[in-house]
């Protein structure tokens, strides 16, 4: 068997009970950053928040009576919800190993799914090596998250939705892991519409189907999703044959597609599942000259605890953060009248700080360093002019590497 | 003219060029706490973010001649986007009113539609007011944002959409502030399926529509999207005729509801969008007993500000933070030696202060306090016992109110 038109319709019929139609929104934020019509395949609203309940469903689906003692994977991640979830569906006991200090939150998710659960392993390759021992002792069937033709056929029904949706479908930008989900969709697409360019999107940490060769240790991305070291002998050839072209996108792209995409699309999307945006408005992928230009967000899961540090960046970015360092009496008053000043200036007070090692202060006088939210870089200017002019000495702050 | 399935299916039409037929998501994740089939009519993936562009199609597509001058509103939110939007689509002039202290990102996003911008007035009150006035003086036409039967006619547009997406529609929850969305949508429901339950649902913070006497003053609520003081003269009894029921809801329950959606639904809802989700989880109403219970996400437009305290409050509920106050010798590597050990006992430190004033402390002594990120409840006290069986004087902090 190879991965074709005719196995991915198969696997739509097969994922039906549980694969949701995600929807395709029109995107009149990033179409008037590029001035070309861009829509969004909101893939993180799929069951379990990934993709991966397609590919999932196809595997359980052929295995059949195989599967009678259960199945198996190493992975705490998209992986590991959706192939729990298909598991419970077809009645098929799921036993999943996570590398230590996996988050709580997704561990959780697969035994809400039903899984047993077992932690244990350094890294997510002994995760996977405990998971294939423990197949081959107890006769399950251990499933590999991308390189298998059944799960890449899966993973292409999305790209059977895109056709479906899409009349004017140009060009479809992808996130680029092991291979199984841009596969499988370039071929859905492609074999239906041959001039639909198909784009993977790979994270700059992580990116070897570009040839880089792999980081050693644990990758450290927001896109922990698509880090993966080695492409897979099934998926390789097939991402050779049907995507028409590679990039990749750093790290602060795709912490700024993620909030972009919050704060406009009104879409909380993992960082691998954000690459595309990242590559589109990083220039990276021009977006077709007519039709529509889709991108897919892969997935949602993303730790809650992510976000603030997301937003706190954003803010610094766009200048709505003011931190000062001011010299004041030290006796009572002095900080209240200090803030009295920047509250009258619109300044609002995040942190304070009272600082007195290290310094060279007068005896009667201490620092102090403040944080604010201020409306942008005009209102920060606005503020520490008033303070000024009521006397106070302050030095304005600035974050390192701005 | 009454609001009435004729007028709204007229109003469906002219927002053609512009208003996004949402998606209706099944959620997995309220439909297993209620044990009830849920969905979520995803109106925050509406343009402009909320549900207002409907109403706003409708009232510009009926003016005609008569906004030859243009249209003017008083808002800085929701009504003012999608007014700002509608009638750039009309070319028409757009003149808004915002008070004072309006979140940048949103006169920004109204001037990104065309619209000019005047800043000025203490409150949204004064605001009206201020645009009333220059209605009457350049001949510009006062928008209402919700006292207007062809902007509730507008607004019910979304009820068609439900009646067209769900089969065995039994129940819908909506958010209800002035109430142009709750009756526009009660009308177009129930018009044609008279047995369908609809509940409105307010903020316990600004209820007027429970009898609830307004509050002084500016209203503090996530919810300000539904903090109108005022049932309007078109809209009072509107609801009081088509509604079944009303409930409210309090800010800790909007606050786990915003958080849930972002973390099981994938969704970024403002809190006036999603107070539907806290009365259904808080068992203010109860799930349809057989068919669909949709609960409507009237909006998404929250100021991004607003995340990381709702996070951070959540990871404290979950158990998902520690604070320990601990007295350490003062000499090189007390510090480093006791961050050692909750570093080994996997802790992940968050902020770390030294305390020196206001303790009764031995001359070698100095105190610290410190916060860490733990998986949970049981995490935190075996990391503490951790510290305290390597001899250190542990004294854990709860927050105010915990």
């Amino acid at each position: 068997m190879s991965v074709d038109l005719k196995a991915i319709r198969a696997a739509r019929h097969v994922g039906r009970p549980l694969v949701v139609h995600t929807p395709v929104l029109p995107s009149a934020a990033l179409s008037e950053r590029v001035g070309a019509p861009v829509v969004l395949k909101a893939e993180n609203l799929q069951r379990t928040g990934a993709f991966k309940i397609r590919g999932g469903m196809n595997k359980l689906a052929s295995l059949g009576d195989a599967a009678r003692n259960g199945v198996t994977a190493g992975s705490a991640g998209n992986h590991a919800q959706g192939l729990a979830l298909a598991a419970r569906h077809h009645g098929v006991r799921c036993e999943l190993f996570v590398p230590a200090g996996a988050p709580i939150s997704k561990i959780e998710a697969c035994r809400g799914y039903g899984a047993i659960v077992h932690e244990g392993g350094a890294s997510l390759t002994e995760a996977m090596a405990a998971s294939h021992a423990h197949a081959a002792a107890a006769g399950l069937v251990f499933c590999h998250p991308f390189d298998d033709e059944v799960v890449v056929a899966g993973q292409g029904t999305l790209g059977l939705e895109l056709v479906d949706d899409l009349d004017d479908l140009a060009c479809v930008i992808i996130p680029l892991g092991g291979g199984g989900l841009a596969a499988g969709t370039a071929i859905a697409v492609k074999s239906q519409l041959p001039s639909v360019r198909v784009i993977g999107v790979q994270a700059q940490a992580c990116a070897p189907y570009l040839g880089h060769p792999p980081p050693d240790g644990p990758v450290t991305t927001l896109a922990d999703g698509i880090a993966v070291k080695s492409p897979g002998e099934v998926t390789r050839p097939l991402v050779e044959e049907w995507l028409d072209d590679i990039v990749a996108v750093d790290e602060d792209a795709i912490a700024d597609a993620m909030v972009l995409l919050m704060e406009q699309a009104k879409l909380y999307v993992e960082g691998a599942g954000a690459v595309g945006v990242a590559a589109l408005l990083g220039g990276l992928v021009p977006p077709a000259a007519s039709g529509s230009t889709c991108i897919v967000l892969s997935g949602g899961n993303v730790d809650l605890g992510v976000v603030p540090g997301l937003v706190r960046r954003n803010e610094t970015e766009a200048g709505r953060r003011l931190t000062v360092f001011v010299r004041i009496d030290d006796r009572p008053g002095g900080l209240a009248g200090l803030l009295g000043i920047f509250a009258t200036s619109g300044a609002n007070l995040l942190e304070v700080q009272h600082v007195r090692e290290g310094l060279a202060l007068h005896v009667r006088e201490t620092g102090v360093r403040a944080s604010f939210e201020v409306r942008g870089r005009a209102h920060a200017l606005a503020v520490v002019d008033a303070a000024r002019n009521a006397g106070y000495i302050v030095d304005e702050e600035h974050p390192a590497g701005s």
